[in-house]
């Protein structure tokens, strides 16, 4: 990763303290370390747990006023002048996915407990409350279900799919949480009064690749790129590869490799950001028999359309799944589009972003305006007060892998934008 | 399944007894059954063993001498005029795929039985000895390795090959030999003397559409279509599906798919007869990390290519390779081809379908004059002795799965077919 200078403009706030954010950055980064360095803390595994534990420990030791709600959000907060105001609330979280990487969450969780505990050894006056937040369960790796904790505080209550949702070893939610103590009806109050909030930072890693090639170490983000995604499974007929002539198959294999070709062809045509920024992605497919010897009968690929602005997304899921159907005519093999999740972009607050912008440029920080293709706890928060984020650099784009790294000089130059704008947002009339 | 009005020309042969054949396949067919009625009787498996044990049965009330040799194929004859003469040969294999039909193997081996019994019984004169054949291990389900028993009676010893093997369960085929008692040096003295044969006849479903979908109840084997099978791999880079922009992937599935629909317009292209009858397959495909929410960073195809010639078949097999490097340029990721397995089509004897057809022609029989798109035991036995074979039609073309059919008077007719074929081959100079 190329190195920039670090931010050098004037600022008569004090510096954060990047060293003792290292080191909490990396205690929590231990917990659930594997093999090749991949980090597994899956929602309610005794891992993930245990970095809850050391986080409340930090908190303690900052002197944060800890409040935990029903599902285990942890919430640590710093009075401020004015304990009726509403609170400027920041973090993200600390679970992962397996063998991740040790920054994706824990960056923001810790970016905001070392700015908050900057602050208040500073004793910079402040007058909201200041609070830091570490979401439950935001990935989706365990149970299938992202931004669990944080979704549950914005409101949205999903007594169902909480009552479906099962991991792969069979362990349903329900049990778990029933197991931890937490009755399913608790989860009905954990809606935070939107009155209580004055705003919602995300300190968090690009998890893309933009940052680090246009040389830039700080992305204020305008809006959260949201997916629909669905299943396509293509019917044709499993036939002997060897005696079965060309003309004569109903290759679904063929039908899927035309489609994955159109999918990256047409969202090739909708990727600038005049377009929406389309991305798609087939990421996973099966194949049945899927043996060398039989033509396959049978396709399912898992479908991934995300872009800025909903009715970008839309309709290049619209083309895609009437080309799904167009080849399946063309090809005489059956096809059936299931929807598996349909959400919309998320803007996020122009005034926020605006204050981070005035910010950098005071400082000369050099920092891109972009959007965030992948979703982040503040995608539920925008929906109660308003929300920004911060993204900092993930060398060569890569997360959700052992080999996300991100430098430290950009942690800390993050943390150090958000400590300062959380200063702000608590400070003045917003 | 339309049918046909069996074959009304003038025979002074007697019939088989369709009735007993189908009797014997039925008895074969039970063991090894399992739910919706797939059979798996894998090579060496308690099943398989327990289905030849029942031949060595059939054979020896059939009156025939029965000889085993080391590697366990199943030898019954039945001697002529001239004990000195070369034998007629004729048979198949008894084991199956997993989860394979009742007549992929036994309908060969039990044919050639009925016919030499009916033979017997009627003490047709003949000069020649007849044999039936039972080969171990045609199937490559079990160990990848197929046409086992046969090619070590035509002189291939694979002693590399065989000592490397190992089946799903990790269970090694030398250990599975050795605890059968059959030691591994024993394996070299299988080969037959070239002079001890007359010929190789094999009746065998055709496991492809052809016959029905024309309407002929009879395919008379030109060549055995040989596979080019190689393995693709396409190193990409798996990245988020969300944060990665289009013009900055390597998606090692989007390259996959461009090779998946070029090698299908490409066998396309040379799917005529005149062009070598070219088919192309992708039958199986791993994709990592295989997830909805990343971009695919490397994906392995299996290719098998396979055609009536060889220069066609490497004609094909070459431009593919050549295409699968071109997208890797183009695209640049990386690519690497593996050759799993590369064999030439084997032509049968010209002299053999030519008799064939004179007794179809005399007995009004409709018969179709094709390659067989599959590999068999006569692939092998060709190499040392001439060779034909007898194809019978399968219901929508289905082999190597639960709902392969034949209609039992197309198994009649084929067997009536392979007698009267034995009978001449035995008896005149050939």
């Amino acid at each position: 990763m190329k190195r920039l200078p670090t931010a050098n403009g004037p600022s008569a706030l004090p510096a954060i303290n990047q060293r003792r954010l290292m080191r909490d950055l990396n205690a929590i980064g231990r917990i659930g370390i594997g093999n090749r360095g991949g980090v597994t803390r899956l929602v309610f595994s005794i891992k993930e747990l245990r970095s809850r534990q050391v986080l409340i420990h930090l908190m303690r030791q900052a002197g944060l006023k800890i409040y935990i709600d029903a599902i285990g959000n942890i919430f640590g907060r710093l009075e401020g002048r004015d304990a009726k105001a509403p609170a400027v609330l920041s973090g993200s979280h600390l679970d992962t996915v397996i063998h991740g990487g040790k920054y994706d969450g824990p960056v923001g969780v810790i970016g905001a407990l070392e700015a908050v505990r900057t602050i208040g050894e500073n004793k910079i006056a402040i007058r909201s409350p200041l609070e830091v937040v570490c979401f439950v369960g935001e990935e989706s790796s365990r149970f299938g279900f992202s931004t669990l904790g944080s979704s549950l505080v914005a409101g949205e209550v999903h007594a169902k799919d909480l009552a479906n949702a099962v991991d792969a070893q069979g362990t349903k939610l329900a049990d778990v949480l029933s197991s931890l103590g937490i009755p399913a009806k608790s989860l009905r109050g954990l809606a935070r009064d939107p009155k209580s909030l004055k705003a919602y930072l995300e300190l968090h890693i690009e998890q893309g690749p933009i940052l680090e090639a246009i040389g830039k170490r700080i992305g204020l983000v305008t809006s959260i790129a949201a997916p629909s995604r669905f299943k396509v499974v293509f019917t044709g007929q499993a036939d002997h590869s060897g005696t079965t002539p060309m003309e004569m198959r109903k290759d679904a294999l063929v039908a899927a490799a035309l489609l994955i070709e159109f999918i990256e062809t047409t969202c090739r045509r909708f990727s600038s950001m005049a377009k929406g920024r389309v991305v798609g992605t087939v990421g996973a497919m099966k194949i049945e028999p899927g043996v060398i010897n039989a033509v396959p009968g049978r396709t399912e690929l898992l479908v991934d359309i995300r872009a800025v602005t909903a009715p970008a997304k839309n309709r290049v899921a619209r083309l895609v799944k009437a080309q799904a159907q167009h080849i399946a005519r063309q090809r005489t093999v059956g096809v059936e589009v299931l929807t598996i999740r349909e959400e919309d972009p998320v803007p996020l607050d122009k005034r926020l972003l605006r204050l981070t912008r005035q910010i950098c440029d005071a400082r000369q920080i050099i920092y891109e305006i972009m959007p965030s293709g992948a979703g982040h706890d503040a995608m539920q928060m925008a929906k109660i007060t308003p929300a920004g984020m911060i993204f900092i650099p993930s060398q060569r784009g890569i997360s959700h892998n052992p080999l996300e790294w991100t430098d430290p000089d950009d942690i800390g130059l993050g943390t150090q934008l958000l400590m300062e704008t959380m200063i702000r947002v608590a400070n003045e009339t917003f």
